[in-house]
């Protein structure tokens, strides 16, 4: 597929303006583009700009409401429930990882689950937030099914990532990943370059490994059985069901804590737009004197960073180091964006009125 | 290997003896042999009575000692850091377990981090503990390194398991597993029957994925490289550095946490018997009506049971049932114990002046 690299400034004038023209309020614009961004600069291409277009039809369908604020239906000073109410998943995210880092200032500890909200983005994007005000950050969030239990043939479950972020030096440990195998988006690029999936990522309508990824994408969107298998694989042989495990942890703290819907639940029309998510801050001075565990964090990732490498590899990556760093370089250098998003992004502007050509967005090729 | 089966009661009175052979309080020598138990019950050999040989090592050894108390070195209402002054691992960790209970119910949630302490026995019967007061119960623990990092070749991190409980009918939800591909024992169960082990579960002193169980045991006794693969096996094609990931977030909880050390600094000597651990319990109650959360619950885990099935597969498991059922069925029937490990329990009571023969040992075959 042909790329063309655009500067992070001129795409974030973009979205700024396509949010604004759906009637979001300045601060929410701010919010959502920020997040969809981070995707892009972080490398993250699937939940970056090329899901405008997904957005577009869900605010335009009404799954997506523009209008909407969550409302608190329980609380207490470590916990909250809230009900988004259909509100665009980024918006409600930040607000409710802002509630939890409030809490944990306050008490030590906050969490909110959320129900009936919609797709947040990266999953990492939350517990980055709080890794910002020097506090551990944990989020999770459930998803439209697609993952399949071990010994099932049916997707039960979302790709259910687990997101944690923790202060260290010289940067934070920010772990961010599906409970399964890989995610959707992957599954898309094998699909597009028509190459076989690798054995283990998915199974077909019988629950047997399959890699023809078009067979299981059709077989995704038409939920006629099949799915991807949880992180570990199909069978108990490498741990599939430690992945399974992983993803109904997932349905607890999102589906589950929120009174909300499990995945099962979820597909994205308007009347099952349902996503839970569960967004969580701690203080870890309730463990001791927070420099001091900062840098033995900092000193221990950097053993494993030290440590002897496989023959043919040159370094061992920390969670979060390659997105850092793709961050840095995409800054300076731009952001690349796929031609068939572009189309995407010159038919929203039309629709909103916006003057594609004012953005800068045909730039270095 | 021939194995004889030996009444749950038999065997407890026995234990029972032996802990009480070592200088162990009547209390402490209860604790000790019911977790002990619990693991053969639920079908982990590999944590039962097969290892009283290896505690009997480390009393004697003097890495883990009798007399001693846990200390509390830093507290708050929802927290608490403990040194556990080399005690033994399931003496700590219930009564840890039973801090974070009592905090949870007074606070909402009570965690407790614990360094200095020893094996601790199966992680999930700390959870479990929660489970029974219908509050949810998180327990993880670091160990002696064996699992590699991506891209390496050095054993950096312990199996570091993870187990959560949460109350739900007919039984609870029980996750316990290993962030590796497998335990070390499921190698030693290869090992001993001479069997090639399954591609993605180890690797080799260079760190290449190797099928030789007895070079890998060899290696990781040795410290001469290599050791298992994180959970989604040695590289990132099926995920590896998820598990090794979630490998480092048991370390943040467990030896971070706790200022106590991480796994690459946990040998089974007297000097670095340096195990740390985390028991977490919260009431979910912080997130609405109980009774409603836990109903939810259930009926998900019943429609994951319900779902259909793959071709050639009768049941989906949640997680604890398998162990559940064992736990029934062992209670009823006796629970086998293999020769090795009756020759080991006949030495242990030649050690401590116990008549063997007096406990039944030598019952149904």
């Amino acid at each position: 597929m042909f790329y063309e690299v655009i500067p992070h400034a001129n795409l974030k004038h973009f979205c700024l303006d396509v949010f604004a023209g759906y009637g979001f309020a300045a601060q929410e614009c701010e919010i959502i583009t920020d997040v969809l961004l981070a995707a892009d600069l972080s490398g993250f291409e699937s939940h970056g700009v090329q899901r405008l277009v997904r957005y577009h039809r869900e605010i335009l369908s009404g799954m997506t409401e523009v209008g909407t604020q969550p409302e608190v239906v329980f609380e207490t000073p470590l916990s909250a429930v809230w009900d988004a109410h259909k509100g665009m998943g980024q918006v409600v995210g930040v607000r409710a990882m802002q509630a939890a880092i409030q809490k944990a200032k306050t008490s030590g500890i906050g969490m909110v689950a959320v129900r009936n909200s919609n797709h947040y983005g990266i999953a990492g994007y939350y517990p980055n937030m709080a890794v910002k005000e020097d506090l551990m950050g944990i989020c999770m969030t459930n998803s439209e099914s697609i993952a399949v239990p071990t010994h099932g043939k049916s997707a039960m479950m979302g790709t259910n990532p687990i997101a944690l972020g923790f202060p260290a030096d010289p940067r934070p440990f920010l772990y961010d990943a599906a409970t399964t195998v890989v995610p959707r988006g992957k599954l898309e690029v094998y699909n597009k370059n028509a190459k076989p999936l690798p054995d283990g990522w998915a199974l077909d309508a019988d629950g047997k490994n399959c890699c023809n990824a078009h067979e299981i994408i059709e077989n995704i969107i038409h939920k006629t059985g099949g799915g991807i298998a949880p992180l570990g694989g199909a069978s108990e042989l490498l741990g599939g069901h430690k992945g399974f495990g992983l993803g109904i942890m997932v349905e607890l703290f999102s589906g589950i804590l929120s009174s909300g819907a499990t995945s099962n639940y979820v597909s994205c029309t308007p009347e099952h737009s349902k996503i839970s998510s569960f967004f969580a801050a701690m203080d870890y001075g309730l463990f001791g004197e927070k420099t001091a565990i900062r840098q033995h964090f900092s000193s221990f990732l950097q053993e494993l960073r030290d440590s002897p490498k496989a023959e043919g590899e040159a370094r061992i990556y920390i969670h979060g180091e390659k997105e850092f760093e793709s961050r840095e370089n995409k800054l300076r250098d731009g952001i690349p964006v796929n031609q068939k998003t572009k189309q995407e992004m010159r038919e929203i502007a039309a629709h909103l009125g916006l003057d594609y050509n004012r953005y800068g967005l045909e730039a270095q090729s």
